[in-house]
């Protein structure tokens, strides 16, 4: 199955801009949560509707909705027609293989990116698509299944704890951006560290199984490294973005966040570099073992083949073989089998090889 | 015979604008297939000569014509006496090894595109060249072979469905391209199916014919590249292009459109290089197997070499040789043996063989 | 012999623009043609002194000047003077190792490109320097050797085919420009067909002439490269440039030229890599066969040397040796044998060997 | 462990800008040293309180507030209330993974480098983050743990040699950051030193010790230009900045600072080169070697293993054997014996085999 | 020893500025010459002082002084004095490991580059630093050790050939400069033929001495492109330049230069990718020749083996052996062995080995 590239023949041959959920079904239920709040009121609700959300967003406040599940693609729609979102949008909330960016349209930003996580269990990391509207005073968030991600989010919104509650909404979706980038860099950090721990495996006495396991980290990083370098891309052009929508207090927030997903772009260049170069010493290791063995086979055989065949002489039947008769024939015929093995040895040592 | 390249001996040192066919002539006859519409009205037809068409071109109405079919030179330069084309532009569409570009001419805006279609049969990626004239009110397209490719579009003008019918010609255009550029997504993900299927073959137990697969997979990704990435250019150049012949409500779709083709750039570039680590790592499991192979053989001889030997020391026919003549000789003899035997299975399982 | 780098020994320290030819003389006998057109009018001469070119030159006729071998460095010289040529240029047009490029003076451009060949007998690309000066009504041209690549040129403006008599001189610069790198093409897709010819025989059966074809192939790509690199330059300067030289219909020509170029361009890199993975399949290749010749090898001695033993044990002439004197044991020895090897089948069987 | 990207485990979830310190922690107390001084007057304090040192710096004079050790995070927080730091840049000074980076406030600059040391004792560089607020009169640097890396700038001062004494501030943070990138080049020349001395060693008798050496020195090139890279990019932004803050007579320093930090950056990329290039040649050396080793298997094989089967013939037991009963068979089969051996010698010397 | 990237030690810890000569002391005696002229006038002397030349330096005749040797710090001190050169400048004079580059100050140009010389006993390539101020009217030039490269330029002047008397002291740093690029193609050209060279040898008959060949030749290159790569940068901005010092009629003359140095240093990367080229295919035939030896000694193991072992089985000393006592049996023994032999025979020719 294409990890790496998701099938849309479920679209194919429609009209652009038509809702289909494309992806896998990761939650069974839409879940629709608003926070609304300025410095001095706090509203927190799970909505039936959405209608409700949109006489949110209209007063001054800052209004938060987040949409957990993207298959109940009429629900979507509805969202997509109160706030008279485009419908290439709509369609890119709805297909999960979009590839992250930032786009600006006429009254709002629209913002998607990869939320990064590592399974410790399937040894893999496993994306979510996140999508952002960024309103003058609402902001419309969509993942594909319910999480806490945002929580430690929310709990400060609720807690007045740092600059979030007393700050515009363009400041609550730099919040959540950098929640996802802070994942990125964990995520890094964590198939990071297996790749160095690789290495002594490599350096020390590698078996096959690295070779395998230097694949799949290998597969991680490229995997990784599809929704960062966008990512990156979609960060730059943000923090440049000449808009209203983004307050100028805000932009020394923005460009720190394209600080740390550069750095976690260039962490996976280099990472990638070290595993092809794990694979490089590892075949070089492999290569040196071959000459090892190659060298002990060759020394066997060089010593007692020689010496087989002058054992094999003197159990020939010759008729006439005089030096069978010979009293002391053995021990010569001894003694030219250690002169033999001797000879070799030393010649294999000047070789190098012993 | 050169795929990735076209012959273009049949122009040589022809004046440059001069029409030749050049390519495989995949259909016996050219048909010109016109579509005729606004928000109210419809007309279809097959036609005979594309005068007619012309005249259908000059009222306010969206114009399509489709050709199929470039063989016939004389119908194609007839339309692009009608139409004004520039001659470098009908050399373009005639030759089918074109390179994909956009390029703006006075009145109107060319554009030239590979079709790409996955041939399950052949196991190989199929380019049909699709060439574009875009004017204020007609919209040309040139394809090599009839094909329903673009049936659905026709279908949803028809039907009146999306946006197609109630905007104008640069939308149609649009709706063509994406229907191309949507091919490009599945061809992608077809070929990338099999690489990443390939990929667990590779690290179970690989046979030999994994490596023709891991070079057609290649060339199948050259060859898509080949397409994709001026193809990337054309529509870049596309959606950044100040004229008039493009509205602004049909931006955002070019946008939509570029992001399609980078994502299936990128994930051909990802492709490519998965594919390289897949012979490398091909190639470290084949030299492991080489080292087992060697294992194996230098175990066996190391042991029995060295017993052989012995066993002919006592196969000699020297008439003074003690030993035969002890009792016990030949255990003690078979004492020898085990006793060496022993030792060498003691010392490769000390250099970690066994 | 240096065949990428041409030696300049004889230009050391000369004072820069002193004019020296540096090549191999291709031609006994410098030869200059002359072509001067209209519309309407056209004469053709050999001429024995330049110095008749210049009255034709200053008409508002185009006027080409066609000069073959470039060894009689004294008839070039009074060309350069003759028609006030600045001696930087004149050195490059006598130096043919020069790289391809495009310079503006006051009144002319100069333009050197290299033509390609491919000589079939010695199966190498040969390479021809072109150098071109385009003033406002006259067109000079410099080759090593005559040579009838611009004759169909010659053929269309003495027959009035095409638009070249019609249209200016820089129309005309084109015209030739084309042909050359028409020619380009024609060698890509001569050597790209041998690439993709040896590719199959890569991969079904490879014998190691492979490896010197692939490197010989490769060497062309190379020795290709380094002159449609600065060609791509070049032309893309031409294209882009604010002359009054360039005539704004002759524009769209030199975008096309620009196309054939940028193809060609990508084709010698597509075939660049497609030998690198060339060799990349080989070396599996190899790798493979070496396995098949060490499988064979250690099947063998596996199986025999221990039988060799076992057999060994009973040609030994210990006196007492029971199982001798014991009737059947013959048959109880061949029983061993075949245990033996059966084993040893079983065990490469059950490693996958058989 | 994760040497390349450390962990931010510390900080997930908070809100940004919380001071948390993120690293090793390398000193035990935190020490705040004072150099206030102009052309005349020079006063310099270890400073209990940051609060002493904020006077001084509302003075026209120079003020260098240093800071070894980070881990006391209120007093840190007091130095970014005291200066009105931003909170963002307060974490990034406390973040000792920060990536290199110069960043543009309203009333000072932002400087973040590593320091590199080599550790001759664990053969691995060092590195130490370094932090630099610029104003208009004071310079405040962090730094991870108390190191007499600035000694000499202090010991200058004081003496008043060079410029340092009658420049202002800026040139202050230049000559720091001009300590920092010397260390650099040392760095880069001590071990681009071992590479050099490395290669020797792989071209004469390598042994495979050289594959961890090639390996450590790789990951130590990938650590530098980890550091380098992003230092070259802030230093480029600070020469080009235009800020009141830097000096017009500080340019050319700053742009010294650049071609040697861009000399670095080149040298590490080279030696990158020359290690993947010794890696290669090891490999190649090391197959010839094996080479080597099958030739004297072969030709040893090759010869004995006929001549001990022509033995076994003799040594059969068949009743009727007449070869047996000849007289002078014994030297006739001797002289078979020779005759083989020759030839097969002959044969591996026609081989150049020997 | 480090070539490739010189030691500093010497100046870590000083103030920025101070003049430290780090280099190997080529020259004993520093030596300083003078040539002044004009058109009409020409004046040449060895001076002891160099304050008498900034007396020639401040009339309107160009004036050149050229200083050969660097490691008497006084004098070179008392020449920056004099000419009120900027200290950095001055330190960049003395630190011979100095980065190729062009700065502009205020009222003179600094040019650094690296004179490149084939060392035809050594095989190595030499650089020498070659420094320039360009001032008004005069031209300082510093070299590391005496010698006759600008010879030819001399002459030029005293002789009055070419343009250099009657041009400005621009045209005379350009001549100077073009000395030193003319030298980079001899040197990349003479390399450049030993890659050629080698290649036939690694196709024709390749022996382990190859190795180091490559890799030294790939050490020339890198070693060279350390000093062109950085030259091309510093000549673009040169030849782009807005200054005063730089006459209009000199531009066309920097152009080539930049040709020049375009071209070699495409000629170096083209032979660097040849020598990459030419390891990969020594190995191909290193791994050919592997198999070739493994198959020869497949071919005698596989085929005697067996053999001896049925030799073996005749050769037991069971009492009871009925075929021993067969007359004949000698005979049919013989054909066997003969049928086994010629059975191996045809297996290893039906697999294509023979």
């Amino acid at each position: 199955m294409a990890r790496f590239y998701k099938k849309r023949d479920e679209s194919r041959g429609l009209a652009p801009g038509s809702l289909v959920f494309i992806g896998e079904k990761k939650t069974d239920q839409i879940r629709i949560r608003l926070l609304d709040y300025d410095g001095s009121e706090l509203q927190e609700e799970t909505l039936q509707s959405v209608a409700k959300g949109a006489d949110f967003a209209k007063t001054q406040t800052v209004t938060w909705i987040n949409v957990d599940g993207l298959h109940d693609t009429k629900q979507i729609k509805e969202i997509g027609k109160i706030f008279d979102l485009h419908p290439l949008l709509m369609e890119d909330i709805l297909n999960t293989g979009q590839r992250p960016k930032m786009e600006e349209f006429d009254n709002y930003l629209f913002i998607v990116l990869k939320m990064l996580r590592y399974d410790e269990e399937r040894q893999m990391i496993a994306a979510e698509q996140l999508s952002m509207v960024l309103g003058p005073t609402f902001l419309l968030t969509f993942q594909e299944r319910p999480g806490d991600v945002f929580e430690p989010v929310r709990e400060r919104i609720r807690k007045r704890k740092g600059r979030v509650r007393v700050s515009g909404v363009d400041y609550l979706a730099y919040a959540l951006l950098d929640t996802v980038v802070d994942n990125y860099i964990y995520v890094v950090e964590r198939v990071g560290e297996k790749i160095e721990d690789l290495e002594d495996r490599v350096l020390s006495d590698p078996d096959p199984s690295v070779i395998s396991e230097i694949n799949a980290l290998k597969r991680e990083m490229a995997f990784m490294r599809k929704s960062t370098r966008p990512a990156r891309e979609a960060i730059t052009m943000l923090s440049k973005l000449d808009s209203e929508l983004i307050r100028d207090q805000t932009r020394p927030f923005l460009k720190d966040l394209l600080d740390i997903v550069s750095g976690a772009s260039e962490a996976i260049d280099t990472y990638r570099d070290m595993l092809s170069d794990q694979l490089n010493i590892y075949n070089s290791i492999v290569a040196n073992r071959m000459n090892d063995i190659m060298k002990v086979l060759t020394i066997f055989a060089a010593i007692f083949i020689p010496l087989t065949f002058i054992a094999g002489i003197y159990g020939t039947n010759f008729e006439y073989l005089p030096e069978l008769h010979f009293k002391y024939s053995y021990f010569y015929f001894w003694g030219v089998l250690v002169a033999v093995a001797v000879g070799m040895l030393y010649f294999f040592r000047r070789k190098g090889w012993l």
